[in-house]
């Protein structure tokens, strides 16, 4: 059994709210097909440009994560996990892409799927028209999601397996201390602005509403993945 | 022919440049059953549930129109269109809904579908991340084609037609002159900014890409309305 | 001594909270030249276009808490007071001027002084950054304050004073009761999302911080509106 | 004469449009007597606790530049100035303010005063109801004018001035190369935007006014900083 109890009290609350949903989100046909090597070659490359254009607007939304806090903590936090998408994960599918023969001008043009911009635009506008708490529970499923991917695939997937880049991309140690990081993060913020009680606090459902409304839009993206249009 | 030409030289000109999605867009499926009667009763139910949530959002999106200029007049203009959906369009759902036997309880309660979902924070981000244009253009494909739907159904439908009261709704007199408001509004504001030769302004495509996204999204919702969940 | 109680359960623990710069703002010299019609006309008019660009900043910023809020009846309540603001409060500053020969036009042009701006810029943004609680308390201290002041000028300013006008407006009926609507709309906003128990929420202190610097920049705008430039 | 023309064009263009404020700004009595060692101590104590405060919410504005934009080359070069702000230009302050026995606890809770908060809120709320482009000129006098500064203190300061590290700073090759980056980014973004004829763009003037406020906040912040309260 995997343990993501490392990933934060917060994290484990929420998920285990959202638990049907969860599992649908992080054990989907796409997920099985990344670790077994089975996923057709274009349905990935397909995934990766529009996973391009989600990484751009969800760095977005970590960016705008910094604008909603006055702490410099929180900032500190929030911009090294910024930093890490823009000039990491970012590159990252620019390198595979390249090796695929897609340039950056392509990726940039890549058409943005209605699934796809709907989890985006889901996650800036919670942040926008709520709080800090509300975009950071917004931003939580994507990030603690794949850690626990990365962490039930790896053990699992032969070296041969022609996905394995991408799912040691997500086991390896740096995701993993993000993830425990981001963590941190949440059970901090959720500490300061609920309380200890933080679960019998007023507005504890509608942050669970949110987070699961994202693991729903995860689902949905992975629906999407799997569909040549 | 419908002549829609009063509702303002922008629309006319973003209408053209998105032309094959426009007509999807209105004259969808989901619109020719309302306009014969011949749409099931549920779906039509559902459809209202669904809007009605909608309708919320949208609201949320015009205000936030307001709160993105400094020009008393568009101030003036954009409030009178929020008016009239908080104040009359929202009502018309929660009296047409109650008739059904659906309370008002009821509708606040219902489960917002992701394609209801993508696009209205797809307008509401479009206004919080760009500027005024932005919002204001996402939120016209809306506006119009109700606008246009109105137009064409009334001639062909009969009297007896079980949506009468729907066609009606966007036929009137006063939903038509909203659209001409919204249509100078938005004529008067690509002047303003953009100059005479609009056209040819650099940040043309951009708003014709909202505009573009805007009406696939009302696809994407016509095409949620014909399925039950 | 004003009763103020009728505005609300919330807005009288903030007060009390903040009762020094309270007393400062509804006592400033500004409101008793106002009270015994000593003010130099000229300090009023510019007094006036200074509030003019303010209130065109302050609607915005009521534009911006329907944005901000899921929940109809929060919407149609503040949609009330944005309404009151756009159409009457302002037509009411474009009214005054015009009878002392300055134009709507010559209005738009104000040179909007720093300390004006200061004061509607912190309210937008501790809206834009935070959630509708935030943005609505830094919206209080000026709805309440000059409910204040005009139930505390009438009974003792004569007839002639030439500032008569300007006290009804703030004595009237309709200021009162949308005082008394922003009150409950804050008490109800208080309860919904802090519970009974209000006083002791852990985010309770930064919404009475929001509160005083609001109330601070009241008396800022004051001093200014004492001296001619 | 200092030489800021590798700034970038759009820089020299709008300091031009506004060289009256520009001077005052950087010719201030407080940044002569920074040069010549001549400060109180106790009012650059201030000065730096203030900035400070300043600091943190002009950082909350550099991250949220990059949620304004959907280029990945724009987010790379702000997300460059915001690692500078946060972790450089912070630490620095936390460590002289260290050297003169203020801990960083105390540096939070310093008491923000009215000229602070007006000018990181109106930058704020610039980009929150503009677009980009606003935002990122209501950023630019504050960066290019202490890069200007730096410059023009360095050659007429003594070794022995007890400023001199704070005249490093900013003179310093890392601060005026993120000066001309900066320059770039905001050529750059207004090439994309507004065309190469950019001066007879209709929002030029906007623009312009956008930077001469921010010019003028620079003024009001620097008259602060010789009061002690």
């Amino acid at each position: 059994m995997i343990k993501t109890d490392k990933y934060g009290i917060v994290f484990n609350a929420m998920k285990s709210n959202a638990l049907d949903d969860w599992k649908k989100y992080t054990q989907h046909q796409f997920v099985e097909r990344i670790g077994n090597g089975s996923l057709d070659r274009k349905l990935y490359i397909k995934y990766l440009m529009q996973d391009y254009v989600f990484l751009i607007h969800f760095s977005r939304a970590w960016a705008l994560l910094i604008a909603k806090t006055n702490s410099i903590n929180e900032m500190r936090l929030a911009s090294k996990t910024l930093n890490s998408l823009v000039n990491e994960e970012i590159q990252l599918h620019i390198k595979t892409c390249k090796a695929e023969g897609i340039s950056e001008e392509q990726l940039i043009k890549t058409e943005e799927e209605l699934n796809n911009l709907a989890y985006t635009r889901f996650v800036l506008e919670s942040g926008y028209s709520g709080e800090f708490l509300d975009l950071l529970v917004a931003l939580s499923p994507c990030v603690f999601g794949y850690g626990e991917i990365g962490l039930k695939l790896k053990p699992i997937s032969k070296n041969n397996n022609q996905y394995i880049s991408w799912i040691d991309t997500y086991f390896c140690k740096e995701y993993q201390e993000l993830c425990i990081s981001v963590g941190n993060l949440l059970d901090k913020a959720i500490l300061d602005r609920l309380g200890n009680n933080f679960e019998n606090n007023i507005i504890w459902p509608k942050l669970n509403k949110i987070f699961l409304t994202a693991t729903k839009l995860e689902i949905n993206f992975w629906e999407m993945s799997l569909r040549l249009e």
